[in-house]
């Protein structure tokens, strides 16, 4: 076997580890916990079911891999949960490391090309970032909501700091950002959200 | 919110269910049973990995979102092994309403859309599809070879039958056929494989 597919399968082997990296969000039918892998490809479903609300014109392949790929620096770093203030500070140097480990698995090539996504994604200026971002915010919204906001009453989530996140979705897509403002005001009156 | 927008929230939501519909294969390192959401993020990051090695020249974009959607339909047909032969009689039937049912709660052009991506996948007749088929059979028989062939053994699979799935993966890929031919052999050598 070639040294570069030698590589390509033993990062393809690695990521399999991703599947074990458990989120905070709960599936719908208040589930289980959700795994980074089975997260990423639902954002690469929904940006590719929803590209038609983006605020830009956007390479729909480019979106769908970052989707793909965002999570898995998590297989070393952990998931960080989005108001877990302390997980935050410590988070980026956290995940840079992981992100020169794993995608150094690669032919030099492909590390430096999915570096770049990652890096594209995280720096979050491009309309296909701001989509995919959007996307990373919607879709917890969505299974967070389906189980009357679970989610939220466990870690005393407030909705301060979702509309503080939540600014990522407006960047990506006005539209998203209406619907995701109308399941934040339905989830205050419930008295989910403080 | 509107009619449209509403129908696409209710498909997102209905597809989380793909988390709970579990395959044969198991993860790396002899881990559980591996789910269908999971295994199609793994089949699309592969397929942007390796296109290199496509017979033909394909849209990346178009092989992503089939593989992402190619197992939407097992959550009311349920997963079918690849080995299992009386399933495979009825599996077509079951999974023929499933697609309408599943797919039918997106708006109409949408519903068009995705059918005629998952018809095109079962088809296997586009470069497309058959790379993503390529994908769908050799991400399952990496993660088997990294388990020395569990799955192999558990279920008596013969080696006659690995092979004549296996065609797939040639008409998507020569290279990929190659190695899964030397996997194939070792597989064989060491008794996994009758």
């Amino acid at each position: 076997m070639d040294e570069r597919i030698k590589k390509q399968i033993e990062f393809v082997l690695e990521i399999d580890k991703d599947k074990n990296i458990f989120r905070q969000t709960h599936l719908t039918n208040h589930g289980r916990n959700e795994n980074d892998a089975e997260h990423s490809w639902h954002l690469a479903i929904m940006a590719y079911l929803l590209k038609e609300y983006s605020n830009e014109k956007i390479d729909i392949a480019r979106v769908m891999i970052m989707c793909l790929i965002h999570d898995i620096v998590e297989i070393d770093a952990g998931d960080t949960y989005a108001y877990d203030k302390d997980g935050l500070k410590t988070q980026k140097a956290r995940e840079d490391k992981a992100k020169e480990r794993i995608f150094s698995i690669l032919p030099l090539d492909q590390r430096n090309e999915f570096i770049s996504i990652f890096d594209e994604f995280e720096e979050n200026k491009t309309p296909e970032a701001n989509f995919a971002h959007a996307m990373d915010n919607f879709q917890p919204l969505l299974l967070n909501n389906s189980n009357n906001g679970g989610d939220w009453r466990g870690h005393n989530v407030t909705s301060e700091q979702v509309y503080n996140r939540q600014i990522k979705t407006k960047a990506g897509s006005e539209k998203l950002y209406e619907i995701t403002d109308m399941i934040i005001k339905e989830n205050i009156k419930k008295g989910n959200l403080k």
